[in-house]
């Protein structure tokens, strides 16, 4: 039996109107910042215009295409050079990567990882690999990352010293370590967080795998921690096809993640011994000669983002209920995923624009569902998460693939509908 | 303070003498069989020599390079249509598919996994991800695969069934599964071996990393268990850069296999939702692009390795205490790595053709060191394995790679060296 519509359903009636108008709005935003397009925009198509194809013939010819062959070396070199870190492992990819830095940073099984749960769940299931069960830690507004300040005060009150650990009171378990996520690229507050996990004792892994070429104060997001990952996914900033590395600035980490994802094979001429339990996880040749040649375009895809900003900043000014999310004044974000906020976290609000511009062909979604929603993370401990729930509806990312404000050759200014 | 040479020194210094003359003889017969070459020779160097260069190129002309992408659902169709499985599912490596096969099995933290000490570490370490145990199993000679009579014997004597499971007594953990390996691409006694799963309630799980290309009585390897496991790793018959792929008649295997390798993420429009623990397991477009072209030489590639055995054996006739490894009669064997065969278990001697060979530039190499024999697997439980111990000192493999005995377009056969 059908019930008659009450006060409630009208005003969702009210708001549906409402967010029609938005969404048409934001359609139509989002068509004038991309010059038209006749096609689908996809959120974030790669783009191959340098020497890609020199590179992979090159491993072709070379038959070096495995996991060992000079293109890993050089393009572990490059992103040292690029970020700063002493020591980059290329790996597989991000996931990989993280569990890597994990194990190394003394993860065990029974440990806790103070994590975000607003994330891509490759951050949270690292921990699960590992043995060790994700703790759930709000973010802020402002940065899209880590509260800093609430983490410290939720610590002092639900963690205490024990024998040189900190532990959680109510689960009794050690809390080892603490992972910020650069959201969509943007740095968290990393003095912040360094803050805390020195006053508390935890080994600081950044998931930087949304972070290449972002900075902090100058300095290369993935580099603050003990160990930092970056990802080079075929949605990323650039990509390797699948892939990604460990950053590090403590030798001996580098040598034990090198060693650990290449089976943990002791060197001889011929022989076939290992000493641990170890992974399969290096980055084949063939993978990080495509790295080598995205790399090499990393300024002209950052300075294509960062147009791709200013045309969203212009096509949704005076647009009321939404804002283009910009980076923290302290630091420089690469905006791999451009993102919009919506004033209002109602998730209709949120549906209607997702719905009216993917229909459009303009690839848009939301972020993802927070972690402590997910059914096998349920029951994990958590502090109150109120900034995740709300974000979660808030925000719309928009295409940002590097192609759609790049430079060509001869110095003009492209977009997706050119 | 030195001792005085005794009879055994002067054993031992008699036998370099027969051990220096057997691997002049082993150098000299290797290099005729590969028609003198010029330079080095790889123990498996792969060969591109088909339309590699044009499924890349259309990989980076489609911009589709990452885990969707026309290439890898192509890849899986043509190993479906190698194989006769039903069902392929493109991996990330071979390591990844044992662990996600083993997972499928039904190998839970606690279980003991039934594997043979003779085989490379991968296939151990999946059964660690898994928390489980290895139980390391003999192999026969004939095949160098597990030897299913003695198995049978030894699960008689130390296993019992409980509640329908099977028991070690001394442990009292379950035995789960049984994961015989195709060694070198020979296929293992799988007559034999489904009888005994079938006979011990052990679910089948096949490692043919090495094995693609070969069969048992006409069928492919890999396809007689509940799952089978391949490997494209830079050294195999076939290469991917890196790769490996899991094979099951059973649909709902294969949907939780792709499923579970691809984050766990429910299928929806926009919306980021994962059901339980997954990976970051999926090969990717710009691999699979390479595997297709390759998997197109395959005939060609099984050929040139069947060509080459036909010339190790006419150059290793009549040398003394030598054989060239043949298929056992049931088998049609890929010949991924061919291997001579000691008479003498004598770590001396093999040690001696080892180092002959590959200061000559002829890259051979000893079998894996067996598993109970490594740091992190000693302490795990065993039948006696003096099968394994005596081969793993009588085997060195030679150059195998399919570009030694190739057929040109010319209808010329090559060889090294030519």
């Amino acid at each position: 039996m059908r019930s008659k519509p009450n006060e409630q359903d009208q005003g969702s009636s009210a708001g549906a109107g409402a967010n029609t108008e938005l969404s048409i709005a934001v359609t139509e935003a989002l068509r004038r910042a991309l010059g038209e397009p006749s096609g689908t925009v996809p959120l974030h198509e790669p783009r191959f215009a340098g020497n890609e194809w020199a590179y992979l013939r090159d491993c072709l010819d070379s038959t070096f295409v495995s996991s060992v062959g000079p293109y890993v070396d050089r393009f572990e070199r490059d992103l040292e050079a690029l970020t700063g870190a002493r020591r980059a492992v290329a790996l597989v990819n991000g996931t990989a990567a993280l569990h890597v830095a994990l194990l190394l940073a003394g993860v065990r099984p029974g440990d806790e990882v103070l994590v975000p749960a607003f994330t891509f769940v490759a951050t949270v299931n690292a921990v699960s690999y590992c043995g060790a069960t994700p703790h759930f830690v709000d973010i802020e507004e402002r940065t899209l990352g880590l509260d800093a300040r609430r983490l410290d005060a939720y610590l002092k009150e639900i963690a205490v010293e024990r024998a040189g650990s900190l532990v959680n009171r109510a689960s009794g378990r050690p809390i080892r370590a603490l992972v910020p996520m650069h959201t969509f690229g943007h740095p968290s507050d990393l003095e912040g967080l360094v803050g805390v996990a020195d006053r508390y004792g935890l080994a600081l892994v950044e998931d930087a795998a949304e972070g290449l070429g972002s900075t902090y104060r100058g300095r290369h997001v993935g580099t603050f921690g003990l160990l930092g990952v970056l990802s080079f996914n075929g949605n990323k900033t650039i990509t390797t096809g699948g892939g990604g590395a460990i950053l590090t600035n403590d030798e001996e980490l580098a040598a034990r993640a090198k060693h650990l994802t290449t089976t943990a094979k002791l060197p001889h001429r011929w022989a076939y011994r290992h000493d641990q339990v170890g992974f399969n996880y290096r980055m084949p040749n063939i993978n990080a000669a495509l790295g080598c040649a995205q790399l090499e375009q990393l300024p002209a895809f950052l300075s294509a983002k960062r147009r791709l900003l200013d045309r969203y900043l212009a096509a949704f000014e005076g647009i009321p209920g939404v804002k283009i999310f910009e980076e923290p004044a302290e630091a420089s974000s690469n905006y791999w995923l451009h993102a919009l906020l919506l004033d209002d976290p109602e998730a209709k609000a949120q549906d209607a624009i997702l719905a009216a511009t993917n229909e459009a062909g303009l690839g848009t979604r939301p972020p993802w569902t927070p972690m402590h929603m997910l059914e096998p993370y349920a029951g994990c401990p958590r502090m109150d998460l109120t900034v995740t729930e709300t974000l979660s509806r808030k925000i719309v990312n928009l295409p940002s693939g590097p192609g759609l404000a790049i430079v060509g050759e001869d110095g003009v200014e492209r977009a997706a509908g050119e």
